[in-house]
């Protein structure tokens, strides 16, 4: 009821590191960026919400924050450390959750995770390892203040739709790979690099799977009214996220299958080239035995051998290993062994 | 109640590009080609619904459809991007449907998506990529007015049942092709070409699965009447093409797994050619050694060595190599290794 | 109430083609023969019930059972094109029931399927394929007139029962055949035509798994009285056909993973015995060089090789060779890779 | 309310064939050994259960025992012939239990299976196959009156204890067969019998598992008041005996899983195996290759061949043959192909 | 309500064998070190918590103990016997817990399990096998009065929080090793020694996962007040420790999975390594036949090769034979085959 209308606004600089911003927002537009220590009486004003950005916050701010908002120590605790499981626990009135993120870093899959508090009049999430920033997020939703107007529900939303959707340059990337790998695998020059990114691709997918698949729960758990209380005029937007999520999981399974196959269809063109070089392998090996064959033969130093002395023998025999040889290689050739 | 009787019935030729057809049915009987602007209108004149087709719409036409049946944001935004999961969702009044559907275009499987708006006394079908015109799903409902006068839910249930019938005659290649090569891979000739299309066909088969098994789910949603309300001489036709998708998703899994046995299959049989040849070869070194060995001994430059002055040694020796290697090929080949 | 006393009963000469047998059976016995156009009248008579067994009839035929006992489109339409999958559908007061049938025929699996048309006073089987004619089971019931009294819950059970036993010399046959392919893998005899076998008998229990597991969801669902209203004396032997069909498929289940494990077996057998023969055509390899060598030492031109002119060299020469190749043919056994 | 004081208690002598046991309880004590004639009088006398133990007993016994209790057909005809899958049916009043065992005979797996009958004041219990006399669960049951006194539900849980805890020695033997496996696969020497041994014990273990899955869902059921009426005090006894077979369940499928880690691993170390003879196969090759050129090339015939007739060549020749032989010999070994 | 003040508070000296610690506990501090004998006194004693650890505790002190809180018969059975699955079971008012514990113990994962008795003013650890002391818990919970004050959950907490953190350096050992072994499966030097470590880490994760899925089903009972009555503010600790278990099983799951793709790696490596070295081996082979092949011809001992006499020819053959050699040599080198 106390409208905290005399609250000075301090600019960017006077920001403390690990704050990225704090702006209250009211009717779905910007009225003040707050100090975390004020940040608690803003979210308490009635149609006012404040939303809070953390980047890799040391507990000194988190015990802040903390007190700013009475949130749970267990919340707080996980928040502090990364590598998190995605799940929503709700303490109290407030609700925390924890969302893996991706993006592509250098042509490699980067992986961070984004922590969110979630309670009457305000939102703070906490981004740690490699995310996009949020201003993206915030610009965005500034921007169409009728549904900003709905406040911590809308920005959560919000923030979990930005999370789903940079997966998807992420997918993007991976699937232009795997086909690229494909190629290689099915006309057989897969090498030792191809199976090495094969094989890191195939982590990729199960980090990037276990990261969406209990996301997908997070966000089905959030469209129940008892878990996070909210219009129903929300309701549709909630369950988009879902959706999205969804397809996303469904496309890393798609690639996962198709790397197995990409696997399995190696293992054959492997073996169907194994079974190709010891055919030509076998197949020189007799053309070149006949030669050596005959002219051991005649080779031995019999006294008594009359084709040795016959003029021309050397020619027919030259001729008949000719012959032989270019029979061998002829039949051998129609077989497809050579 | 106001019946829209003076409204003009604009012929084909004025139809706005993307619009396939936009006709409004009265008692199961087409009453008026109806323009866009008018539809909503119409379909919320009693007894009568609108059934409108597009095909790949710009976003303006789109606007205008949701104008005239008070769409949703969210519904229209999925409808405009194609690339999403087959899924049921409720909007207030309205169902929004997104089915994949699929065909063989030149020998290749060609993917679609249809979205599908359906509401009190309209039905909006949106298709994008590789998907037959409804036109003929139209023509048989026509045909038919008495099962055509329930309105919207038959003419969804007519649609649905056309995307599942039309996985049928690709199914049916895809069986052709498989027997083809489960033919190749059992007497050993699978070739380079050969694994190539095992794979491109469990790609396939992947795709349409992930795009059936949801389908599945959909249509049992839509059974129930609180999802979407009919009557109850409805029901059996909604059972119907739930229990068509799941004979086509078993006939998609059956397909799979037969893929799965062709691929191990052709290990083994590849392994069995493998030994085959490595017998062969191992035949023939072994009898070609023979001559070499022999001949090798009596090249030797001894001054003492009694044999080489002996007549008929040479046809002795001939004699000797001649039958060793005819008694080694005939145990050989006794023993299956020639 | 009024009994249909007068009716004449046919003979089995004025049957219609398609129809089997058409009988109405009262308190257990049989009553009449009666034509198709009497059924319906037939099965209305109170404590009658009619009995018939169509093969494959014409839609005519299939349209005046239809009329008969008001039957549903769809169910017709459906027993019409065989290809369905296994299911329990209920329109109004009637049932229809898909299941597939399995038999040896010339020492392959041959498939069947039957439609079953249950309601008060009557069944109507339809089949198709390879199946049995249900007249065993007929005289089966017939000898069992207090059971059979039951009416045609009791007829419905006995052709289930008989569909699910069909299968056990199905799977005896099979479970020798793996037996034989078992012993050929493990001592690695498995060839071409075994292969082959292997695959064929896995695309069978596929299909036979295929047809049983939604059977025993059938066979479950009609346990409940809300579908199939019956008296509580007709439960055991409903969940005894369930129990029978479960007992199927974890025969059918267990063959599979055999299979499996065989194929992997076979891998395993097949890479040893690769591995055997490298090592003995290495072995062979190994033992033959050895007279070539020397040989070939002793076959050089020069002027001035001292034991070239040793009387005895030759001898000594060739009990080397003798010597070397003995010691390395033993020690190679001794190695195992002879 | 008869008590039947007055009955005669028989000696063992006068025992039906395929009677093992049948004897009256009363207050956990034994009270006399009854004929079958006799037991369903027993069974009635309040206070009093008798517990019949049958060894696949004849048809004539069955019917007779079927008639003292008023036991279903269907489960008459189930205990006659075996092979039934593990499963608990309620018929009326009576319980029939079906339940496989397993033991060790001659180092190899045998099977067998239990039919327990339980109804108010009897247990019947029969065997078939390979599984140890229940004499040693009477015995156990019979020193402890106090729970024994617990009646029809007590014997149950005594069997199936038994039963479940008889799989325990199989295992073990089958873990310290699968240890022995492991460690040949590991050190490569798995030969053709190992392979056998491999493929026995995955056929065992999925037999094993195909009798205790079902078993588990069995004990599962019998904890339930409605399934098996019971005092509460016999609960924990109940859940017991659902724990131990869950436990069994799990080493089964933990041995399954061993097993197919081995399979995998031996295919590794097969394939290892390949490679490192192929290695030495070439190197060999490549080694006696070297005098055989060299050799070939000082024994051709050419007049004009100056090394021939320098006096030493012969010597450096072979110095040069040897020297090479050695530096390829030394190289190989370095690169670990030797 | 008879508070026991007078009590001796017993020295660590009077210790029985198998005691780790035995104290009571009041609003969170230690009160005293009390004897088994007195502990069921204690811990009747409102405001009083008895926390008792015991370690492979014989009989007559498991008797004691049972004694002091009346613990079920079938519960000591199990808490002597090690080898249970874990699991939650509830006798009367009591619950025995049973947990598997896993450490790094010399490079090697060390399995030991834990059984808790919890009841109304009491906690009874039981330790077998490998498993650190709870002496840690015990003091980081003694230096938490507040929330130790909150009786037997709280300690039941703590120890489970303990076993599930414990798991999280054997993981990370597991992961580094892991990370060793894909490094030398990518580039193709794992070794004998290097398959069998893949292979025992799969047998240790899967006995890890053996001892986690159980734990994270027990701890989600554990969560329901109707198991464990429990203070509301107790439940976030409950489910935070749900949370970690199933972050643990999760991370087993990964690493199981990546142990799967390094076998199938491996599999794809060493198939490229054979065909590369069967490539090396044919290569040479054609190289070294040349020279065979060409001087065996002019080996041969016919009068007329008129070669023979031509001055030079000896240096001709040498070139053309260094030619062919050489031109073959870059020929296949440039193939990629050497």
């Amino acid at each position: 009821m106390d409208q905290p209308t005399s609250l000075s606004v301090p600019g960017p600089q006077t920001r403390r590191p690990g704050v990225v911003a704090s702006i209250a927002y009211a009717g779905g537009r910007p009225v003040a960026e707050v100090p975390i220590a004020e940040a608690g009486t803003w979210s308490r004003t009635p149609g006012h919400v404040v939303w809070i950005g953390l980047l890799e916050p040391d507990e000194p701010l988190l015990a802040e924050v903390q007190a700013q908002f009475a949130l749970h120590d267990l919340a707080i605790e996980d928040a502090h450390k990364a590598h998190q499981r995605p799940k929503v626990e709700r303490y109290g009135e407030a609700l925390f959750i924890v969302a893996r993120t991706a993006q592509m870093v250098e042509g490699r899959v980067a992986f961070g995770e984004t922590h969110l508090f979630v309670g009457r009049g305000y939102v703070v999430s906490v981004r740690h390892g490699a995310s996009t920033s949020y201003a993206a997020v915030r610009a965005r939703s500034e921007a169409c203040p009728i549904t900003l107007s709905h406040g911590e529900v809308y920005i959560l939303y919000a923030i979990l739709d930005f999370i789903v959707d940079e997966h998807l340059p992420v997918l993007e990337t991976i699937t232009a790979e795997v086909e690229g790998i494909e190629d290689r695998v099915l006309d057989g020059s897969l090498d030792q690099s191809g199976v090495e990114r094969l094989y890191t691709l195939r982590r990729d997918l199960l980090r990037l799977r276990n990261g969406v698949v209990p996301l997908a729960e997070v966000c089905k758990r959030l469209e129940h009214p008892e878990v996070l209380p909210h219009d129903p005029a929300m309701q549709p937007f909630l369950r988009d996220v879902t959706d999205h999520v969804r397809r996303v999981q469904e496309e890393i399974e798609s690639l996962r299958e198709v790397l197995a196959f990409a696997f399995e269809a190696s293992l054959l063109t492997g073996q169907a080239q194994q079974t190709q070089i010891t055919r030509r392998l076998a197949s020189w090996a007799a053309i070149l035995a006949v030669p050596t064959a005959i002219a051991g033969i005649y080779g031995m130093n019999f006294e008594h051998m009359p084709e040795l002395k016959w003029e021309g023998a050397y020619y027919v025999v030259l001729l008949v290993i000719g012959g032989i040889c270019a029979g061998l290689w002829w039949r051998l050739r129609r077989m497809g062994w050579l």
